[in-house]
């Protein structure tokens, strides 16, 4: 039954397509008769990726694969703070180191004293050469011994013991978990969140060595192949409802796939038009959305598909300050995890739609468009003063455009050319002509 | 890799796995000496399962499966209205002859007008034999001629005409992309939304028949295989993260499964643990979340599989009034869409804990119990005036408790006993002693 009811494609030119629709809009698609064949717009796709998975020695994408603190400048590395991924015996280990540490330093009279990592806005710097925030070196002590710290140095030791134990059982658990293993000490969840981030930094791992989970938004379908926990998940084959992103990230690998490049959603309703019609099978590619804000299993799992496949990642966004600040979480981190940046951000992700000038470009009709309030343009008279914007001009033009204009638009405007027009006109029209900044 | 990572499972009697806990708080796991073998409780859960399935002549669960409004009373049947699933030739057929209709109407000069069933308030009723809300018959005219209903008349038509569309293309969208092929005439989303729903009750259809779906939220994992549109879903092998519980209900078919019940999980951090315990290899089941407020397509989804496998359903949420107004959705629908109730609830879901009188059987610590807010005591007031938590005099009786105690809890309070108690210790003590209502 479910065959039966698979999706017969429109084809590009089908005069019986155009009737169908015709009474959506006064006007036929627009724009589609500008495709020219799969075939054609595929042999340039697949030039692209490799552009991307080889790049030519001269080119910019080459210095920037493999940059870090160190390559910017030796003193950055000393001055800025970055924390890796860790094995579970090595945050075993050393958490173990430090607790001796701290023991000698009681036995010896001295009582102890955590050294954290400030994380606050005026530790941060963004660093244009690696294209994302880091965070500076400032740091402060927390003795056991002072009124004003000792609630806050017990709760580190808590959390340390805690994520101590999740390392030799080897499990995975939420932050509302942790928090719930002492509600007396910690009062409430805010304060067992922090001092998780502190511990990250203080250990100098990434949050997800730690084995502490953040609750999974994200879905995935297309071509590609992972294992999840030891199953192997073949995303073709996930019907319309897509894979779940796993929330622990380190259960992934063995990945393997013939996409030639990562659509990134912005929006699930989006990707139910590309999963139910399979734009997957006409474009090779990977469909990933986290239905809004990226959280942060869907950013270390875009990480991990960009970085092992070195796919070229193309946005699919709001055509809002919103959609820019999304991709901007992706690109280059938020100021939350700042510490944790080099790994949790996708460098180069290209934004592909919906862009300010597609508006007219694409004749969305004006009642499709939405005014932008007050606090939207605000939000994107701040985003043009953000480092990661000024550094792409297309990225800029785009942001001054919609900031003149003040009118936004969401991925769905397009519906009213047809249901279908994301998966068979605009999203095909992109590929053809390499519309992205 | 991930082979070597997976979870060592802590033997019951282990004094090993106490001592890793120990620290955790200052008793050792309670109530786990109670826990008898696993294939003991797997004997029992047997046969619980077999009786659900095959339910003895005498019991009450026979009536009650086949009862339909015309089985309860005829006169409720003529004065109840209820919608059923149609297929898609048969919506689109349904729509045509409403517009031959329609069109003979106006071509004998009386213009036209839509009959649209009333879905306010005092248009429901509860009916006990069914378990369900479903909607009386009070409908009232749309003329297109009276200046204040032309709007919502035209609105109508157009919603009509765009689901006629979606029937001949064989495709599912979102109520946002319905909204926005027309914005203009539709104004904002609420509009298109509410016409939506008296365009199902109109047609006498489903939401779902009409091919336009709620975002997805749910996840599953578990011992069931089913195909979503068209492929096959082995959710014993979805890892950790689970695969996402399709938009589209009717693109779901060929369950199978060998599974002894289905736990419905009200979070998704204790879906987590569960999932990364693999508990339903220890204990064959289903599980599934939605996250929180269910959704239309985990409904659907969970009345699937109960109907298709005649499976129990046991419910696991937090013990606090929202908890069980969740269950009640499961349940006995929500009033918005009580018209399509006998669709979207699954009948008798056993709500297995957390209960309000778990918190001193398990002695859950005083300090992971919170107090409840005014606003809680008085939903837990109005619940108990509810006809669905009524008609069971355990549930009145928890419930009289929480509010008498003016405590609640959520399902992580049980970490404080250690992170793995719930799949340890607290579900396999209640499967052993049937501990549901």
């Amino acid at each position: 039954m479910a065959d039966k009811r698979k999706r017969r494609r429109v084809e590009h030119h089908d005069s019986d397509s155009d009737a169908d629709t015709a009474h959506l809009t006064p006007k036929p698609l627009p724009f589609q008769k500008r495709l020219k064949s799969d075939s054609g717009i595929l042999t340039s796709l697949k030039q692209f990726a490799d552009s991307i998975r080889d790049p030519p020695a001269s080119s910019s994408t080459t210095k920037k694969k493999p940059l870090t603190l160190a390559d910017v400048s030796p003193s950055l590395s000393a001055t800025c703070r970055e924390v890796t991924d860790l094995s579970l015996s090595s945050v075993q280990s050393t958490i173990e180191t430090l607790f001796l540490f701290l023991t000698k330093s009681i036995l010896s009279g001295n009582g102890f004293s955590f050294t954290v990592p400030s994380r606050s806005s005026s530790n941060h710097i963004y660093i244009p050469e690696l294209d994302r925030i880091v965070l500076k070196d400032k740091s402060s002590l927390r003795p056991f011994s002072s009124v004003s710290s000792v609630r806050k140095a017990t709760i580190t030791a808590r959390i340390l013991s805690l994520i101590h134990q999740l390392c030799i059982k080897s499990i995975h658990v939420t932050k509302r978990d942790l928090f719930y293993t002492d509600v007396k000490l910690f009062q409430d969840q805010t304060q067992s969140d922090a001092v998780l981030d502190d511990v990250s930094c203080l250990l100098g791992c990434t949050r997800s060595s730690l084995n502490v989970v953040a609750s999974e938004k994200g879905i995935v379908v297309g071509r590609v192949i992972f294992s999840d926990n030891g199953d192997m998940i073949d995303c073709t084959k996930m019907g319309v409802g897509g894979k779940a992103i796993p929330p622990n990230i380190d259960r992934v690998g063995d990945l393997q796939s013939d996409a030639l490049f990562i659509l990134l959603v912005e929006k699930d309703a989006a990707f139910m038009r590309l999963a139910e019609d399979r734009f997957y099978n006409r474009f090779p590619c990977i469909i990933i959305t986290a239905k809004g804000q990226p959280d942060v299993a869907t950013r270390l799992f875009l990480r991990k598909l960009k970085s092992e496949l070195k796919l070229p990642v193309l946005a699919l966004v709001d055509s809002d300050p919103y959609g820019l600040k999304i991709l901007s979480v992706y690109g280059c981190g938020s100021k939350n995890m700042s510490y944790d940046s080099a790994n949790l951000t996708t460098p180069d992700i290209k934004w592909l739609g919906i862009r300010p000038s597609d508006l007219d470009k694409y004749k969305i009709p004006e009642q499709c468009r939405l005014p932008m309030s007050e606090q939207d343009i605000k939000t994107g008279k701040d985003l043009l003063e953000e480092d990661f914007v000024k550094k792409n001009h297309g990225w800029v033009q785009e942001l001054e455009l919609m900031v003149k204009t003040k009118q936004k638009a969401e991925i769905q405007a397009l519906s009213s050319f047809g249901f279908q027009y994301l998966s068979e006109v605009y999203l095909p029209l992109k590929l053809q002509q390499q519309d992205w900044l």
